[in-house]
């Protein structure tokens, strides 16, 4: 039943959702993706008229509707796990509009390493807690963390402007820098509120424990991951 | 090879195609119809913000998204016909800007009246306008009206509010009267400068004309449905 995983941690049954603290903590985590995608899509649609061309508009509109476009599914699970969506997701709103209202791009290219590098931190921390869910929560979470190949466009337009101008490439730098310092502000205070979601990590019967080491491994990874797409950017992290 | 219709005006073949007029003419009503759905996307994510519940402003976003996703197939279209979307969609950006500066919502109410009254009067207007069109041209624009529905939810948001408080009722008609005159302001100056618009309603070679008689019946009716939609949301018009 719990076969073994390369980490040494084995995968979390459906019999997990039995439990009412897993499910909470589920539901925190569905609720907190969910107002997650909805913030993002209002400040990109914002965003977007810092665009210099009517083409660059659209593609940010169209990264826009994606996210978006996952909220309904994450609402349908959370629906199905017996909570109300919107009660769920009322917690997350103040934490995810701080972490917008502190980092409000002061132009086109910020708003631009904002969505890619701000998706990119929390898709990749969605998917390392998505190890620790049960199969049908794992799939609901990977499903809405899929950005259609659209954040390409992000990397040209970034690269591009950064040949043409080597001053841009450092304040970008700083500013992915101040990204990353922000969204683990938010994610901590979070993470310090809300009893179920830290309990999630503490394991429980029929699913296995986040000890510390697996913990600082797992911020090891979004870190490198971070620092990679800095990288393809063309930016320092 | 022209079928007659109830109205005695013949259906326009694919052929029309070959005449360079026609082209550039459909062109324009796709490009104008295309614009129209991205100022139309990015004023309603806009008004959204004044939605008094996370509830309310989704249902908007939604509304929203659905609007933009048109846009694909329009442009498709318009580059099938041998253009560039974006070089087409230029000289609309002006007329619909104004229509949505000269129309700005002062409340949540008011924002939901004009997209449930001004996408209706643009869908009316570019329905009827779809009929003087070849087959695979009139398929795209029909596809681009749909609402999914969506706007169901602003007849009982609206409906409720104006049985609480019938003042507002007074407001919303007047505000209603407002859309449709602002509308007919933008209208009647994108006709006055798009030549090749005007020329579709003239007619051509295997293309009916739409002679005065046939426009003023156009205009009774696109009247007509203005004054049911806004009777189905509890207003006068």
């Amino acid at each position: 039943m719990t076969e073994s995983r390369e980490d040494g941690v084995a995968p979390t049954g459906a019999g997990a959702l039995e439990d009412q603290a897993y499910r909470e903590a589920v539901v925190d985590l569905l609720a907190a993706i969910a107002y997650g995608e909805i913030s993002a899509f209002e400040r990109l649609v914002e965003d977007a008229r810092l665009a210099p061309t009517l083409q660059d508009k659209l593609a940010v509109a169209r990264m826009a509707c994606a996210e978006f476009g996952h909220v309904e599914l994450l609402q349908a699970r959370i629906a199905e796990l017996g909570a109300d969506p919107y009660a769920a997701m009322a917690p997350f709103q103040q934490p995810l509009d701080m972490f917008h209202a502190h980092t409000a791009p002061a132009d086109w290219y910020e708003g631009l390493v904002k969505a890619y590098v701000g998706d990119g931190l929390a898709a990749d921390f969605y998917r390392e807690i998505a190890a620790y869910l049960d199969p049908r929560t794992r799939d609901v979470v990977i499903a809405s963390l899929a950005d259609a190949g659209h954040s390409e466009f992000v990397v040209d337009r970034v690269q591009a402007a950064i040949a043409a101008d080597r001053r841009l490439g450092g304040r970008l730098a700083l500013w992915g820098r101040r990204l990353m310092g922000e969204a683990l502000t938010q994610a901590q205070r979070v993470a310090g509120e809300r009893d179920a979601l830290s309990a999630l990590l503490a394991g429980g019967v029929d699913r296995p424990a986040l000890d510390l080491a697996a913990i600082g491994r797992m911020f090891a990874r979004i870190t490198e991951l971070h620092a990679e797409r800095m990288a393809k950017l063309g930016l320092d992290s």
